[in-house]
């Protein structure tokens, strides 16, 4: 079945939206953060944990799936979720922006990319449809295409040639998902850089294909901020409003709040895992780096505003501890207590909408969290 | 408070017994268990997994803890268990083995011994009375004296030496205690190799001290299994019925048969835990390599009699997945799960030596995984 979304309410005064996003059983309110779970797996989590914390939406990828487990277990195993012992919604990347940035070496051919793994050398071959195939296997809710995601930098040439290519891809995705849609759904990708008419260029045509829902590619990848602001900015007016909009990749608070501003609903980022596992966890007061000194001797919690079962339990000074002496319990409590952080955090961003109150809350945490 | 031990009953056969090690508040059924918690933490478990399973006596180590975090933030969280927020019971080496294990370099002087720390190369010394203070710091309701442990295959010079230096510690040990016992309890070590007669002395005048609990140890240590059979079943009847008896650092399943049947009531190993990190669980039908290619496509659990969370809700072709893509998670539930077994395998243990059936249930387990 085809996704539905809503949209429940607008902030008066920019494009940000309040939404709801239904995909078969589940009901997904946005603007959503999505936790990146890359290999099957939030890292130093369990699916449990996830559920815990009220995730509906998680993302896996393609290009790390297709290598392991592969594709015969996940058939096997009736797809990621059930692999994965999680019952709620599943996003996965189509491996594309993988292979561009993981893979050994990888060249393109008119049909698609040929690239060599990162894990043991073997040589393997994407096509727009056989991305589709294996996120088929996966049995994600929503996947994406592959795209041609030129690198921050790239010549406008190159930018034109990455849009010529992703446009025919997208065309070849929809026509061969649209054969047989399986209860799953796709998502475009926009790219062309930050040059405002290859963009406006590449939304128009996507669009014109009518997509489940348009994600955007490409940005958060190198450009400096004021780049990214301005080419989210210039977007949110051509952005059909009727459709889940997916910034891709995106997830600290001030570029969820700049793009909130702009009408995105949707965002995945690996930060909160990865900052946690490195000292960093967010709170209701700014960021904290565990591995202070100044935190040694703290019996305060991270967060004492934070409700998450870390906050209720454990000390500062207890977490600092297990940082500095490198125990992998440091991992899992610092990871589960920044995705909490980040669920409320969106729960909160989805109430100032719900109450007309969306500038207030982008002032507030601007200020502890801005750039 | 002084610890209670209570012999609630005795194998016919041998000398297996059944007892209650009663720590304050806390109830102890012994035969036990303990897991390792060396730096304030189980290895990928939190204080809550610990506390789910069962677990109501863990070890942590004072060497470790000296060094990081060290007395001053132990003391200021009133200990080791509100630091890590566990609040049943705790037992800590003294730090003497892994003095002579892990420091860069050590050297015995007459009152005790020093040390370079391996994990910064600072000096330190250690005395009996000065591990004690440790404890004191950690706040460990059972404590362990200093002793000097030579290394499997020294000469019976050399063994002598340490029974000299061992129990004149363990007397200097125990005077410093009993001036203020401040709720801790004070366990003395019985060392001399495998060489009986210094075996058989060393306990007999450590015994004479009347520690509240009597440790081996030295054993484990790289010996022949025989020569370790044969020193626990030499030893066996000459052990204070009326003190709990602990095996220091012995813990996989066929040694612990064997030790229960010659009168052992407390073990401590990491094995459970490090097993659990390269891919070894243990079954009722036995152990099992998570790694391997044949688990590939299970969907079944690690082991279907399990009623842990982890085999509830995640099949072995997971978790193997886990394991080969290095997920941090595969950690957490191969720990889970193993600890979960050893605590199941001595419940079971302690209801065969209630029903008197503890000949049945060592020859099942023996058969399993005997060595």
């Amino acid at each position: 079945m085809s996704l539905r979304f809503q949209v429940l309410g607008n902030d008066p005064t920019s494009f940000a939206r309040l939404g709801k996003l239904s995909l078969g059983n589940v009901e997904v309110e946005t603007p959503v953060f999505m936790p990146v779970g890359t290999r099957g797996s939030i890292k130093s989590l369990d699916s449990d944990d996830i559920r815990e914390i009220g995730y509906k939406l998680i993302l896996g990828n393609t290009y790390h799936l297709y290598l392991k487990p592969g594709t015969e277990v996940l058939d096997h195993f009736g797809g990621l979720k059930p692999f994965m012992s999680y019952s709620e919604a599943l996003l996965t990347d189509s491996g594309g922006f993988q292979v561009f940035s993981l893979a050994s070496l990888f060249r393109f051919e008119e049909d698609g990319v040929r690239f060599q793994s990162h894990v043991d050398g073997s040589y393997h071959k994407f096509t727009p449809e056989s991305v589709i195939d294996i996120q088929r296997s996966i049995r994600s809710d929503i996947m994406m295409v592959l795209d041609d995601c030129a690198p921050y930098g790239s010549s406008t040439e190159r930018l034109e040639l990455a849009l010529d290519r992703t446009h025919r891809w997208a065309k070849n995705s929809i026509e061969y998902w649209q054969k047989d849609p399986q209860n799953q759904n796709l998502f475009c990708i926009v790219q062309g850089g930050t040059e405002e008419s290859l963009r406006l260029k590449s939304l128009t045509e996507l669009q014109a294909m009518d997509f489940p829902g348009i994600a955007i590619g490409g940005l958060s990848v190198g450009e400096p901020r004021k780049e990214f602001q301005k080419t989210i900015q210039f977007l949110a007016p051509h952005m059909a409003v009727n459709k889940p909009h997916y910034l891709m990749g995106v997830g600290t608070v001030p570029d969820i709040l700049e793009s909130v501003k702009q009408g995105i609903d949707m965002f995945d980022c690996v930060l909160p895992t990865r900052n946690a596992r490195n000292g960093q966890v967010f709170t209701s007061r700014g960021k904290i780096n565990l591995r202070n000194e100044s935190h040694r001797l703290s019996t305060a919690p991270i967060d004492p505003n934070c409700k998450c079962k870390v906050c209720q339990t454990y000390s500062l000074g207890y977490i600092r501890h297990l940082h500095k002496v490198k125990e992998l319990t440091a991992f899992s409590l610092s990871t589960y207590h920044n995705l909490y952080f980040m669920y409320q955090f969106m729960a909160e961003l989805r109430a100032s909408l719900s109450a007309n109150e969306f500038p207030q809350f982008y002032a507030h945490w601007k200020k502890l969290y801005g750039v």
